[in-house]
């Protein structure tokens, strides 16, 4: 998760790990995200899903037999073959889109109308992800996921804001816990378009983040009745849409 | 730049507006982004620039004729065509890359020995970015090109801390003030691979960032001969590689 680096003539320190990740399904290459190596398998079959290129289960995930480093093979049946158009619009990048909202947003069933959720706990929500490699670092991202009583269930860091996100829902797909309908997800970070689309296929009601949300993450939350907290912080939150989960 | 919101029952507020871009190459979708809408002609010829994609100069770029809404077409010669495996790799995000090193690298021209900057001016760069957007949204990353004394010559913010230096290079490219062999950048948070590829496909050889740079970022950058400091705040810098350009 860390690499040591000299700096400024002789003071080591350490960096977080960046490199290439190749996604490949059935042996042929699909995708190319720069990650923090770890939970590979997370992280490929996460970004499928919330890509909406999965048509049934996920076989198997894993490095492929040639052990070739920082490539991942998914054993799963693709819902479509991506075209070049889409293709470069919808890679695991936080900055891509399609077009426009209803253009880029991947189908999401609806979300459920509970959990409701304390605004303290909301508030408070930061506090509980635990982030080792950015204590290290100061170069990572973390996606926690949480049950409604705030009970840290799962934890990813990354370089990668949307990476983090897609191996924390990857591990529940992987563990059968998808759709995290009665879950919260927490983002150390700003809240884009991107992460509120993989919340929302996940089937997650409620995300807070760090950061500031877009607007097009709120115009999205708001089309899906998603819960969007932003600038969680020091006990106090933002609730932008979805109030009614918020007690 | 930023656009009401209405939170917590009434509260108005403002959010960094995220919107899709288009990116044509004489009428052609090349690419789409999620970005801060406003010098969008800037953001495509830096992108194309940053990507290697242009094999002469811009002969225009603006809206298209039409007038489609967040759409902006280049006239200018490609140096290749994208092919669909290219595409997903060499989007305009930050996120992705090309399977290694040598293999996602963009060819760029080596950067000059100079210029040496004062430690202490490359430390308060950050403190010289006008970030009029962030300061309302909390949303908006920021990416600005100074002089080797450390005088701001231009700015830009977005959602996307990559379309923000895609932005800054465009602007230069326009000007015919391209390579940047006399200039700094500085933005406003960490340093991935990403923006170290595009800082030295433009030829800039001082990088200094606020945030962390990524174990890539730091392999990249001396592999190019540049100068990259992170961590810049609080009148400290931390320097990782290229130190014979600090004083």
């Amino acid at each position: 998760m860390h690499a040591p680096v000299v700096r400024d003539g002789g003071v080591a320190d350490r960096v977080a790990v960046e490199e290439p990740l190749e996604i490949r399904v059935g042996g042929e290459a699909l995708a190319v995200t720069m990650r923090t190596p770890g939970h590979d398998e997370e992280l490929a079959v996460g970004f499928l899903h919330g890509e909406g290129l999965l048509a049934g289960p996920v076989r198997s995930a894993g490095p492929t037999p040639d052990l070739v480093a920082n490539v991942v093979d998914v054993d799963a049946e693709l819902a479509r073959r991506p075209t070049a158009r889409r293709f470069y619009t919808s890679s695991s990048c936080g900055v891509c889109g399609r077009g426009a909202l209803d253009e880029v947003a991947v189908h999401a069933d609806p979300l459920p109308a509970g959990p409701v959720v304390e605004r303290a706990l909301l508030a408070a929500l930061p506090d509980r992800l635990q982030q080792p490699g950015f204590a290290v670092t100061g170069g990572l991202h973390a996606t926690g996921l949480f049950d409604a009583s705030g009970t840290l269930l799962c934890v990813r860091e990354d370089v990668g804001r949307h990476n983090a996100m897609d191996k924390v829902v990857g591990r529940a797909l992987l563990d059968g816990g998808l759709p995290l309908h009665r879950r919260v997800l927490c983002v150390s970070g700003r809240l884009s378009f991107e992460l509120v689309q993989k919340a929302a296929v996940a089937g997650c009601p409620v995300l807070v983040g760090v950061g500031a949300p877009s607007s097009l993450a709120v115009e999205l939350a708001a089309d899906r009745g998603m819960t969007l907290c932003g600038f969680a912080r020091r006990g106090r939150v933002n609730v932008y849409t979805g109030a009614e989960r918020v007690a």
